[in-house]
């Protein structure tokens, strides 16, 4: 029997008009929905976006367990039992998409699984979905970019060090999942006369979105710092 | 009576069903086309992906000329010509939508306009559009970046020391418009040992579309290098 295909399937960062014309039609049209979640039973961010603009009622939906620490022996043994699942139904010929926040290719779970699968033989493919930078640069009517401009994208889990050289030497910076590092982005934004030049989107689409002004102390995983040193459009 | 919106619409890069569900909608429902191209009467690839994927057969449809060196009185006069248009169609209520290739806050022509008609009292909206980056990383099956890895976005008109630091210091490089550049990035990657490490995207989602090892010689403007030092997947 011909092996059915994987799709890693980006959603977008919040809004489910975001997503693409492509990701709805994969979505709507799989047999299998893989659901990542930080625990079981818990709910993903990426399918709750998803369910708002595709119908997937007829597919099978199988949950995946990313824990942020995925030391455990446990967590890997859920994660596992969901590989095999996928497994069976690639076998059994099925169609399995797995839904994914923001774009596949910008810090995603999914690149993990897609390369498991492609070492053992299965195929699979990508469908690109809006990062969240482009999201939230879109809301805010800021450009990431311009002629001959570059754009630095980096995760708030660099060291200051690295921020701080960056921030000397490129035009605009983008900081990812800053969240935990704003207690230190900030004073250093202001002692480099920045923090003018810096805009925060924080959950970007969803509820809670926030668009302005950097906040102080600890903020929500969803953070995203841009730094524009030309200044803020 | 009440002044229309200015849409600037990311279409994605070639593929229309890389349009998001927003970007179709805004586009079916605009009065009026913004249709940007290098010289009056050339074609316009954003519109080509538009309209494969939108019905934007009612409404009027404006070409806006934005020349590779725009320097001249005779181009600017005709951009100032469809601003004029843009004007007009406002003040007469009319939601006027612009569309743009791949994503409106990556090196887009669509800032320049929007800009203008914020200074000028107009109310502007972003729609986000897949970035030729992440679609052609899609196709290619590579993640941009992983964990707390950075990725630096750069456009090819950068000089040679430039890019040549910055191979030194980060993780994973994006070249852009690496057409012209491709004589003097190919030899650099040879010397430092990363061309095993780069795939080049062209063409996403186009007719010719090429996503494999670089090529050397002038190529063409929608060149698109990925460097990734801890290798390609």
């Amino acid at each position: 029997m011909k092996k059915g295909i994987f799709y890693a399937v980006g959603v977008g960062s919040g809004d489910p008009m975001d997503m693409t014309l492509k990701a709805r039609d994969i979505l709507e049209k799989a047999d299998v929905i893989i659901i990542p979640v930080k625990k079981k039973g818990k709910c993903s961010i990426a399918y709750q976006i998803a369910v708002q603009a595709a119908n997937m009622e007829q597919a099978e939906k199988i949950e995946m367990v990313f824990p942020m620490k995925p030391k455990t022996d446990y967590r890997v043994n859920l994660r596992n039992e969901a590989m095999q699942s996928i497994y069976q139904a690639l076998d059994a010929g099925k169609t399995v998409a797995m839904v994914t926040l923001g774009d596949v290719s910008v810090y995603s779970t999914a690149t993990y699984v897609r390369q498991i699968l492609k070492m053992n033989g299965y195929e699979t493919k990508v469908v690109a979905g809006i990062p969240s930078f482009c999201s939230g640069a879109a809301k805010a009517q800021q450009s990431l970019c311009e002629n001959g401009e570059s754009l630095m994208v980096m995760p708030g889990v660099i060291s200051k060090e690295s921020v701080d050289s960056t921030l000397e030497r490129f035009d605009n910076i983008l900081i990812m999942k800053a969240g935990k590092a704003m207690k230190w982005l900030i004073p250093l934004l202001e002692s480099r006369g920045l923090l003018n030049n810096t805009i925060m989107f924080q959950n970007v689409g969803m509820q809670n979105e926030y668009i302005g002004t950097p906040k102080n102390g600890e903020q929500s995983y969803f953070t995203t710092l841009l730094i524009k040193k030309g200044g803020l459009l």
